[in-house]
């Protein structure tokens, strides 16, 4: 009997394999080497006995993701020993850089910081890193209905009534997110009302035009990878809550599209990593988790750890999914059932330049018709290459992960030549996708959002620690929650509460 | 460092230790007898090979509930090896007899059959059972507003005006159904309209008094165990499809709750498992299936299986828990983070005899306030003991799991002496109730039930095969979705599925 050998980590990926190391980090040599030391350890020989000591530490971090790896900083400034586990053989979670030629590389996964992201853009700052302007000069694409059309600044030439009606939109939702206590949305005062409906009912309530209700539920698709029907309200509210706003979410300039990271954003998880060192053991999955009232005991792929507590740092569905001895409460169970991942597909088209910016385009697009409709200029710095990003988002996602690898670049391409010329189809270079449902230790991407009844429904039960264990992971945060700065503030928080706990 | 036992099966369960085995059944001599068999083999020896040979079967079935043992069953009658693969020390998943004394039982699970439940009724004969009706006799409790009131029959003394907007909403919920297709709801022809919406949504647009839809709210939550603002409107319309009618859904004499199972439900899982013997494998709960073009191989705590195909009958949320190499599609795996078990937890309290009886009472109560808000006189068929049973349900369940096991008695207890008088606490002689959230294997009840957005965004992934690995349960059922008649119908159409393909 034949069978396919398991996919796991990079391998299998939906996007070509890397074909050079990052530029100034060696991943293998520095984090897969410390790995390697503790899988060496674990077989028996002469040193079991000293490698079992060293698997004792104060704080076993589950995930390192940017939560993760930043739980695990705070705790070794406090003098604390640590390790974080992680199921693939690389860091940074849903952060992930590719390659697309010997110097540089493209983010197939998150990969913007805007303002008032202040723990991310801190972070960059430290580890010695810097941010460039996402690409914005010239005119953006407007396609609606067969048409396309460009324009320059934000606001697209939709007509003057659904232009308006999303504006009342955008205020609606700023306005209702002031009353929604970040650290509690089941306690604002229409938590009840709000988290009985979809979005979708209450957008369908609010607006009229055909046109406006394109534009939101675009809006929606981009900031959660989902549908306005899927998503309840008070989910969506409390989301605009963390972020500052509902601009803040979409904006490119003063937005968390504005900046990007020089040499890709998983230098951040790298670069943490590597002062983590030893610290961090790859390709080690949690399988189980023992606690108890003296402490933890963590069986993974590579063996097991013990330790006074355990921060999980990976998202609900995935924590739902680790065996817990003795089982967690029904609520926190129950909760990990309820917070699915989104459906995303990001693509990126790799040509010699970025012929679109000889044409007076910025690159950006806004679209009634898929697959991609929303792209970007994900060029490097100097503009060499040149990338074109598009984004297929929600249902899109869902039905493009059902064709074969070819037809679904052909429709993406599709895509990119009605935004910008059949050049996009003639010059490409390379392409690389990722479907971020297909990643086995993400499940879907960007993150774990919150359908009806949810949130009043489980409250608490999201953040609050189960004895010696407690959460971390993005979708815990209570500012930019979704988004690398609410894993770091995730991670601030978890390891504030085992400190204390210690 | 100490650590408390791993809680599985049976133990830790919320009610009761068994003191006595089920009369007529030795779970222990012929089911765990064929498993302690299969475990003392998997140790190695001199019979090593013969066994290695024996753990080769044609299907593999995930999990001995209703839809795993009839999968099992159809397809050893169609002369084929067969193993079940069960993670419990029972059979029988979400259907349990717990004993009351040496000679009776109450189902801590599900227990009701009725009309057009053909094939549970029909197996039920087959295997030499018998049921009896559901106590109906005397007047019913109706509690709204600190009032008590009584009435016999079927419409509870409401006012006119609550009256005729639940019908109205009963026959409107009742045409809607007869638009959907019970295989396809996700092609209905105002499915996205349907699925855009939570239940609570359309229940507000369509009532406007204050009983009515708290008789609704009552109604659904008797169904689904969960929130009317938790579930999809086409989820609703579905399984009112599936059930062929709302009031069937809700009656007792002509509906679901009609009758019950002489020596309880649990009985007709023990007696499929007989009949399959050692076929039945208990406490091997399943880490991994493999599978490619030749087959499928299935790690389970007791060692391996190889077979030609599987049948993983268990709910979407516990079927994502298991590793799948290579993994399984993205949309199936996102399927499974969304369909959440309901919340339940089902109390029963005995007394030496049904004394509500006496006072004209027959024991059925709905009811305002809560915890418990709806009971049911669940005596054996001599009315000794007298039990009465309370279901504590959606909302109210998950917040009753979060009090301590003295105080969630004494809230249930006060509850049934609210609508039964004191007697209901004084006269009490034993007291169980099971949170089916806590359970390992099930994580909830009554059934996986459907938010918005899943049917219309998954459609297909909910049954349809992934290479050799077939769907069963009754999340999967067309008709009678969510019951144990749903759960033998689709064990039946996964067993046809393997057999086409065997």
């Amino acid at each position: 009997m034949r069978f396919a050998a398991p996919l796991r980590g990079g391998q299998g990926c939906g996007y070509r394999a890397p074909v050079a190391a990052n530029p100034g980090v060696s991943r293998r040599g520095l984090i897969g080497g410390a790995a390697a030391g503790v899988a060496g350890y674990a077989l028996s020989g002469p040193s079991a006995a000293a490698a079992e000591r060293s698997r004792r530490v104060d704080v076993v971090v589950v995930g390192a993701g940017f939560a993760g790896l930043e739980a695990a900083r705070q705790l070794k400034k406090a003098g604390r020993s640590v390790a974080v586990l992680e199921a693939r053989d690389r860091v940074g979670g849903r952060i992930l850089n590719v390659p697309i030629n010997r110097k540089e590389v493209v983010e197939i996964g998150g990969q913007w910081v805007g303002p008032t992201q202040d723990r991310v853009l801190g972070l960059i700052g430290q580890l010695g890193l810097e941010t460039f302007p996402t690409y914005i000069d010239g005119q953006n694409v407007y396609y609606r209905s067969g048409q396309r059309q460009t324009y320059t600044g934000t606001v697209p030439p939709a007509s003057g009534a659904a232009l308006l009606e999303v504006l009342d939109v955008i205020s609606s939702l700023d306005s209702m997110a002031q009353e929604v206590p970040p650290e509690a949305p089941w306690d604002a005062p229409r938590a009840a009302e709000w988290d009985s409906q979809t979005f979708e009912t209450w957008k369908l309530a609010n607006t009229s035009s055909g046109e406006a209700r394109e534009l939101v539920d675009l809006s929606i698709e981009a900031v959660f990878a989902a549908e306005p029907r899927d998503l309840s309200l008070l989910g969506v509210v409390f989301y605009v809550r963390a972020a500052g706003g509902f601009n803040r979410l979409i904006d490119t300039a003063g937005g968390a599209q504005e900046s990007r990271v020089v040499g890709g954003s998983q230098l951040i998880a790298t670069r943490m990593a590597e002062k983590l060192g030893k610290r961090v053991v790859l390709k080690a999955s949690v399988r189980r988790i023992r606690h108890g009232k003296d402490g933890v005991r963590i069986s993974t792929a590579r063996g097991e750890w013990r330790a006074r507590r355990a921060i999980v740092a990976v998202p609900p569905t995935l924590a739902g999914r680790i065996e817990y001895s003795p089982k967690l409460p029904g609520p926190r169970d129950q909760l990990t059932q309820r917070v699915p991942m989104g459906s995303v597909i990001k693509c990126m088209a790799v040509y010699d330049e970025p012929f679109w910016r000889a044409d007076g385009l910025s690159g950006m697009t806004t679209s009634d018709t898929g697959p991609v409709k929303l792209t970007y200029d994900n060029s490097p710095p100097d503009g060499r290459p040149g990338v074109l990003l598009g984004f297929v988002e929600g249902q899109a996602a869902r039905e493009l992960t059902q064709v074969s690898r070819p037809e679904r670049q052909a429709q993406v391409l599709d895509s990119f030549a009605r935004y910008f010329g059949d050049r996009a189809r003639t010059d490409l270079r390379d392409y690389v996708d990722k479907s971020w449902a297909e990643e086995e230790w993400t499940r879907g991407c960007y993150v774990g959002y919150m359908p009806p009844g949810v949130l009043t429904g489980y409250r608490q039960a999201l953040r609050e620690p189960v004895g010696r264990i407690h959460w971390a992971g993005t979708e815990t945060a209570t500012v930019w929650n979704g988004y690398m700065d609410g894993a770091i503030e995730s991670g601030q928080r978890a390891a504030a509460e085992v400190l204390r706990g210690l």
